[in-house]
Formats: C-alpha cells, structure tokens, sequence
C-alpha cells in the first residue's frame, strides 16, 4: 500500500496527511481570532499556502474545500476573500454550511483537500 | 502525478473535479427552493444524476454522501427520497446533520464523492 | 477502474466503501446513547475499530476523521476520549464543528477516512 505521511502532528491530530496522491487538511482557523470573517478567512488561506506548499502543493491543486461560517450572513465576506485569494487558479469543489465553534470567537474554519 | 480535471467552473467553486479515479462533487441545492425537503432532495439527486453522468460515473459508483438538513424532523422525509432514487443501487457510506445555510430556503444540501 | 467494495449495507447507505485503497466509513453514533459525550465517544471509537479491522485497517491508517458535537463545550471531553483511543497513533487530519443530529440524545458523530 502507498505509504501515509503526517505533518505538523500534535496529541490528537496531524496539520497535514498525504496518501495515494491526496493530501488532506485539518480545519484550520485563524491564529488572531479579534477579527471579522474577511480577516479570518484571509488568515486561514495565507496559512494553507504555507501547509499546501510543505507538501509540493498550492492553491492550484484543490480537489475540495469545506467551509464552515459562524454565521451565514458572512458568506458574501468569506466569498471575497475566497476569490480573490484564487487569484484565477481553477477552483476545487466546494461546500459552505453555518456551524457552531468550540471557541466563540472563531467565524469561519476551512478543511481542504488538494491533489499533490 | 494523475491530471486534475474540472468541469462547470465559476468564479469560486467547480461542480466537479476528478482526480486519481476520485470525483468530488459540490455541494448542491435545488433549483426551485420554493418546495419542501423531499421535493428538494428530489431535484438535488436529479441534477447529482447529470452531474454524475458528465465524468462517466453514476448513483452505483458513490463512495460518501454528506447531507446536511436545516431542520433534523425532516431526516425521514429526506431519507425516504434519498431510498427511492438509490432504486436498488448500493449505497455509499454517509453523514447526515443540521446545518444552516446561506439562503433561508435552503433545506437540505447534498455532497457526493463517486468513483469514476 | 478499481473495483468498489462496501460492506455492512443497509437501504440508505454503506458503514464502510473501500475503492482505490482509501475506506470511507459513515458517520458513527454510540449505540447507548443514555450517556455522555464522553461515553458516546469511547462507544463510537470501540466501533470504530472494529469496522477498520473488518477492511484490514486500523487507527494508525486514518487519514481525516470528521466530528460533529452537539454542544462545543464538550470538546475537551470528547478530545481526551479520542487522544486516550489514540493511544500513541499518529493522529488523522481532523475537523470538529457544532451541529445539530436527528435523534435528540446523539451528542457526538464521527466520520473517518482510512488508508488500507
């Protein structure tokens, strides 16, 4: 079998995991939290740069994306965000659904999944 | 490495992407929201059908649903549409929850992964 | 292609999809659901293993585990259930939101992804 590889590992999960060509993602938030969704979000995008990039991958590579808002109302902000980090690179599949957070201050988390 | 492909592309999200024998699907909604959740589930599994013959896969190659409900009574209603288009096939694994969405019709959200 | 194989099958899904040596496992409940979330957790994951054995898999091979708790204040409860089941495997890619489930006494759900 194709060996599993796991990045940036804590207690109780590994940042990055590569299989079979996938590489998969934890939910990652923002690191400064006193913010609005569109902060959060770019954040969140600048730091899976980093993650994807670890691993060979980048932005151009998503297979697909899940996006958890706070609130839903943010989508429009989120969306923005989201888009202009493309930056014309073909998006992945994606779904956005509202959700709740263990830490009340969190307005948004990512999960990705990219190809590498 | 396998090519990506992706097909029904906007601005943010594709509709599907394909990669490595894997199809990812959007998350999808109905078209008319004016309907109840067993009319909308209807419409997202008929649209999932086209979506799913684009790349060469149908509803027999399906590897993970994730559904997510806006109001959790409504798990019957959904499972029973969700059963009838299955027409025999075999299931994939799935996770159903509640969510809330970005639009207020919005009862029930529908994300597949298929083999292709 | 390769084949597809699911196992434990019942008229609206698959406990376990294994295709291209990836296992997409459904979301699991505890059976005694009279409990905490703590309890539900153990519950799930002593399940869990059990479906990976039956697949040739195990705890070290999970490559995303998706958990949905129904109130995030248990997330340190339902975290230390997982690092103790864990045991010293090195940890998927995780993400954990705050959902709502359809059968009121579910506090935890957990979907995993593994290599086998």
């Amino acid at each position: 079998m194709p060996k599993i590889e796991r990045f940036e590992i804590n207690d109780r999960l590994s940042r990055i995991v590569v299989h079979n060509g996938t590489a998969y993602l934890s939910g990652l938030t923002a690191d400064d939290k006193n913010t609005d969704t569109s902060n959060q979000t770019k954040q969140i995008l600048k730091n899976a740069d980093a993650l994807l990039r670890s691993v060979g991958a980048d932005r151009s590579k998503l297979l697909f994306a899940q996006i958890w808002l706070r609130d839903v109302k943010d989508f429009d902000a989120m969306n923005k965000a989201w888009i202009k980090w493309l930056d014309g690179a073909e998006p992945p599949a994606r779904a956005t659904v509202g959700a709740n957070f263990a830490l009340h201050e969190i307005l948004v988390e990512i999960q990705l999944t990219a190809a590498i």
